[in-house]
């Protein structure tokens, strides 16, 4: 077989990069559930109809078909009758809404979870998209209401679950806001009533920029020059204090558009920037231009960047949706945030942020000295597992410096060597050696630890 | 949009059983950590002419076709002129071997490696059989060469990872342990020399019964009756001491069959017997019928029952192979396991074996006494989050009873109540009500915790 070469679009890591990669999700893992988020997990595959149900085709499903039904597609459960094609998920937000409606009566709402899953879009990968990476999202649920205060917690869990990454090298996040109710107030205020057009129009304004967009308001939209001009001007709105509050007001006042909606969505988004800047100064911030093109949104949106890296687009984005789901007798409304991590992890990766220590979990290598001894190599080994201390054996009984060296390649900070009797018969102390500094001690398997820094591989910034 | 049903074949759990999943996949990571083992990923699809080397379409690949490419099958990089037809791994080998070869540069040998991700099979779902599940697979990969003692190592990280779910109620297992050198050594030895085909009819012993086997022995492979009889008596083998080489040696003897093959397969069954024995006393057991379909085996094979759900069939299997993957300069041997986590969670969820203590990670519901003052229970909830008690705070501002309600329905062990102002102004202390035994008392947010069984859910035996 020849060398196989990479699948462009489907990333994989060597080993030291998935310990950045598992460490991340670990993390992320770690802070959802300290605010009570519960795991689950879904099955890969929806049935296509589900999968289309937004339109949402631009998502490229990748549909399936089982080999052997060389001629068609699958056929799920013929003696029920039900032919449905099955496709991969794109995003968890499909899944997820159908877990909640299929579990509806054995679940508890509001219902907060997180989930932490690969999907797949079969997108062109030459614009450096990924077709197969990980999300990790959060969502809270309700049944019938949900509460606004969920659209203030949940971007503060993202803020800290990115923001305990910082440690590891990620760069600083901001986390821009908007409420669909203030656009839509506004833009109805001045006598635009499309307004999922308009908000199509602004969604391109870093793409293209204001003056294209502009162009675009009056002609697909119907707009004036100066309800673009208004358009333009409130999508120019930013900032992390309430003040862009009192900004959105004195500009619809100006144009007479103050209406009830505009002061609603004014309301709630004065709450999330009040309760950010508290709980997460600096890292929320109001920004009146985030529009994001999904059409289901309908209060609070989000958008994150990495602070310095803003080229690689939003690495974690969402908002409020009335209908997550409804089965005719209840609606599901709901409010998330997902996080791209594998565009994370790479961006990590490949800008060299960040390195694991080593590239296997050992910590220290014990030495064989011959084949026959090496059950006593194994009982050292035991011993310090028992107390926790990741720990593998040499492979072979080779010269102690081809062993130091199997170590030294993988990062192994410790190398073990088992007393030895002497030619009198004693056998003599076990050793460690730190090949790091080179220092060789004394020690007992009974008793011996590293540092807690160097028990398990660490994910660090590289300076 | 109505209820959903659930797909055949592809097992979801409800939130509580996620967290038993997640302690097991959790268990087992740590334990294959502590032993060395670096974890990796690979994407999820493997272009089909690699799925399909092995000739095993019985595995009933998925095949994927973009929704957009309709009228045929994906064609990825066209502009290399590839035109490759990619599909869902059906196991964590194939994907292995392939990443083996592609960075096989970048990689340390002899290479240890755990993987734990979902696979997809296109079967039957009426067999029982899931078409979507976990497997959590460990391997030692070596380049050129891989010692024996691998064989021996790498069941005994099995045996202690499965065993170290003993406490959570996983019954015990039984690693069935057989070596292809011997049975292949014993068939040439008595002047059968179609081996594959003798394995494969040894391989129905369970399914059909000695008769009927012999039977095929006789009508498939060409043997004589009483060379039937002697593959079945050498299949009626077993044991968990080293007296099991002796009876093998025996019964070869009495047919004049003792080879070199033979004498090596019984020495390395020997070492793993006596190393087992000392390690994993009781766990492991010689048992000659252990065939495994297949071909790719070389040296030792492994079967693993639960003791008591032996018709669950093997949950962990696997075994040495000469050549995991080749690039015409090198070969890789290898020795791996693989453990079917759906199967034994399924089986640990639907039996009714363990469950987990509640069903969202919270230890502590934070009580709301107004929208007002909601901001003093995140406080709160902040407070003991900064040392790691997972907390959430009510959704809302409900009658106390009702919030109580909430954590009862989760199985959430304590609600908090802020002090709130009395009369006098003067704000009371803060309390903690133990709802599953009443008590309540004053507590302090810098300082309180809960107990540590009670701080993340326990996953927990049923009695």
């Amino acid at each position: 077989m020849a060398k196989p070469t990479p699948l462009s679009g489907f990333p994989e890591w060597l080993p030291d990069g998935r310990i950045v990669e598992q460490h991340v999700l670990d993390t992320l893992r770690h802070t959802f559930e300290l605010h009570g988020f519960a795991g689950i997990e879904t099955r890969a595959v929806e049935p296509l109809d589900q999968l289309l149900r937004k339109g949402e085709t631009s998502k490229e499903v990748y549909l399936l078909s089982r080999l052997q039904d060389e001629d068609g597609p699958e056929k799920l459960d013929q003696q029920q009758g039900r032919e449905k094609q099955l496709g991969l998920h794109f995003d968890l937000t499909v899944p997820f809404a159908r877990y909640v409606l299929e579990n509806a009566g054995k679940l508890a709402f509001p219902l907060k979870r997180y989930q932490i899953q690969k999907v797949w879009r079969g997108e062109r990968p030459q614009d450096g998209r990924f077709r197969e990476f990980i999300q990790a999202d959060i969502d809270v649920v309700g049944a019938g209401e949900l509460p606004y205060h969920f659209e203030v917690e949940v971007p503060l869990v993202i803020a800290e679950a990115l923001g305990s990454l910082a440690g590891i090298g990620l760069p600083p996040v901001r986390i821009l806001v908007n409420n669909r109710r203030v656009a839509e107030g506004f833009y109805r205020g001045i006598g635009l009533d499309d307004v999922e057009g308009v908000l199509r129009q602004i969604d391109k304004l870093d793409k293209i920029g204001p003056e294209k967009v502009s162009g675009l308001l009056v002609a697909e939209c119907g707009a004036t020059e100066d309800q673009a001009k208004a358009c333009l001007a409130l999508a120019s709105i930013s900032g992390s204090d309430v003040g862009v509050i009192a900004e959105v007001r004195a500009l619809a006042e100006s144009h007479g558009a103050v209406t009830e909606l505009l002061e609603t969505g004014l309301g709630e988004l004065e709450a999330l920037i009040a309760a950010a800047s508290e709980r997460a100064p600096g890292v929320v911030v109001a920004d009146l231009k985030i529009a994001r093109g999904l059409d289901y949104y309908t209060g609070s949106v989000y958008e994150t960047v990495l602070v310095g890296h803003e080229q690689l687009g939003s690495v974690c984005s969402g908002g409020r949706y009335d209908t997550l789901a409804s089965d005719g007798r209840n609606t599901y409304p709901g409010v998330g945030l997902s996080i791209g991590v594998s565009r994370l992890v790479s961006r990590l990766l490949s800008a060299e942020l960040v390195r694991a220590t080593r590239s296997v979990p050992s910590a220290v290598l014990v030495a064989v000295s011959s084949e026959e001894e090496r059950v006593v190599s194994d009982a050292v080994a035991t011993a310090l597992r028992a107390r926790d201390i990741p720990v593998e054996v040499a492979p072979s009984a080779a010269k102690f410096g081809k062993q130091i060296k199997y170590a030294d390649r993988r990062g192994i900070p410790f190398v073990w060597f088992p007393g030895t009797a002497g030619e009198d018969g004693v056998v003599g102390a076990d050793q460690v050696k730190d090949i790091r500094s080179g220092e060789q001690v004394d020690a007992d398997a009974a008793t011996w630890a590293p540092s807690e820094a160097d028990r398990w591989p660490q994910v660090v910034p590289v300076p």
